[in-house]
């Protein structure tokens, strides 16, 4: 039986994993580093490939990883925790080495793939994926196609503008979903709010965490609820923006910093409904966490590699 | 030979026209008024339609209309010019009176589907069409697909927030990009200035158009020029936005407002050349001016049923 093999690049580990046809359960499976001080990444991950290519016929192989990337020609541009990886042709050389297709796409998009074909949005035609963690990304799909772009960069959703004197984002612009609503953003507002003289149990350190100042909301504290409220507020604006834009009729929330529940989603509940265009684009919308946890970019992997390889 | 069938239904007029297969010239057509003292515009809508039947076999129906609307079901829920159509179900009435399918959507959609299947689109795969004149409307083209979404309602682009203070919207809501950049939302920037003090060759007065302002600014008066910036400024940071979301080949421009040239296109693109979240979209992206004119919401109806009932 043929499989299809899925590869998932993190922060510290590439899993890679073989997968029987409808299944979503490895029939094999590995992992090696992907942060290591002897460099051959590369390397490691083809003896990855190669020690579950032994368990069957593999029809293609699927790719996640952060961007930037070119999902069109399989190069990975340049990724946070590979620095060897600059402009790097993973995919077409995998293929090469292994002589079947390789798709590459960036792991939000993934997570959104993953969760449409087999997580918490099975079903759904139009389904918006949103990450919150260090950055806030998307994956959408359309009119059941996922949604890439010309230059394979679409779906940018944490880096649309929606305040133009906002703060500072981490790409450098400025007034991003990003730079309101993501885990360093949330601790950037309470670290300036400290600074500024408001009286609160957590203290200004350049290692606050969003799941710190989550800890101190739960207890009640008004200044880590305040930032919640706020991050909270902000995301209801951007995703009032995405519905105009691609009316889905769910909402996936995924990444760390969505787990939080009521301290974020209630607020941004209160400014969804505040701001979205036309009251309409809220009836029968589906608003719900992601199901696939760890597995989003994994399963992600796989689907595009299944769905791309049946048309080619 | 089978033809199809287009409707256009405009301020004044309801446009009917009927093609001949690949092409896009009429080989029949007719208009009735949209506007008038006396009710019964669907039966007039019918005699026009019965007029043109006379030419051929008709295989399906298209019709663009303004919105809003919903195209999954075929219903005009309010429309500005024809007060006797709420939630009028005008194509299962159209289809069961002439026993053909009928396909709807909103004229801004079908203008952007016009522009890539017969105008400045065409060959394109991935397409952002912003109309801007009274209102600012949207049609996207996400990989070779109309987006509509799960209530019809996507691709409402000039209804994105991109300043949560910004300026009151047409809609109510405010900061969107309609209401920094379309042609009343220029307007009232020079009324508020000329309240305000600032001395212009324009009088304040409630008719005062984005013509007489573009005027005005082609003579030199700085604040017509000041306000066509200002405009060019707020469309640069939606199209910065648009870029980031669905990463397209080309923009087109259509409307009347976008006829106005460098006024508005040279701050426009400077600032989205600031704004943009990664230069990289804007390699090989081609920003042009929409081609068919006033027949882009004729020829966009003819698209969407040509396509529709190849499907069906």
């Amino acid at each position: 039986m043929s499989l299809t093999l899925a590869v998932d690049i993190g922060g510290t580990h590439i899993r890679v994993a073989a997968f029987e046809a409808d299944s979503i359960t490895p029939a094999a499976h590995t992992r090696t580093k992907s942060l290591a001080k002897t460099p051959g990444v590369y390397d490691r991950l083809v003896k990855a490939i190669e020690s579950v290519w032994q368990e069957g016929n593999i029809a293609a192989i699927g790719i996640a990883s952060p961007g930037p990337l070119d999902p069109h020609r399989g190069v990975i541009l340049d990724t946070p925790n590979i620095p060897e990886w600059k402009n790097f042709p993973v995919a077409p050389k995998l293929s090469e080495h292994f002589g079947v297709p390789v798709f590459l796409d960036n792991d939000a998009n993934l997570a959104g793939l993953g969760e449409w074909q087999y997580g918490a949005g099975v079903g759904h035609h139009d389904l918006v994926y949103i990450t919150i963690s260090t950055g806030i990304g998307g994956g959408v799909i359309s009119h059941d196609q996922l949604l890439q772009g010309f230059h394979g960069m679409g779906a940018e959703l944490g880096h649309m503008i929606i305040d133009p004197n906002g703060p500072p984002c981490g790409c450098g612009h400025n007034g991003h979903v990003e730079s309101f609503s993501s885990g360093p953003a949330i601790a950037r507002y309470v670290t300036e709010q400290l600074k500024a003289g408001q009286k609160s149990s957590l203290q200004a350190d350049p290692g606050l965490s969003a799941v710190q100042i989550a800890s101190a909301a739960l207890e009640g504290d008004p200044l880590a609820i305040s930032a919640f409220e706020r991050a909270g507020h902000y995301l209801g604006i951007g995703v009032a923006n995405y519905l105009a834009i691609f009316d889905p009729s769910i909402l996936i929330f995924g990444g760390g910093v969505s787990q939080v529940g009521d301290l974020l989603f209630k607020p941004f509940k209160e400014s969804l409904r505040r701001h979205v265009f036309h009251p309409h684009y809220l009836d029968d919308l589906v608003i719900t966490e992601a199901a696939l946890g760890d597995n989003a970019g994994l399963l992600g992997a796989l689907a595009l590699a299944r769905m791309k390889s049946k048309k080619t």
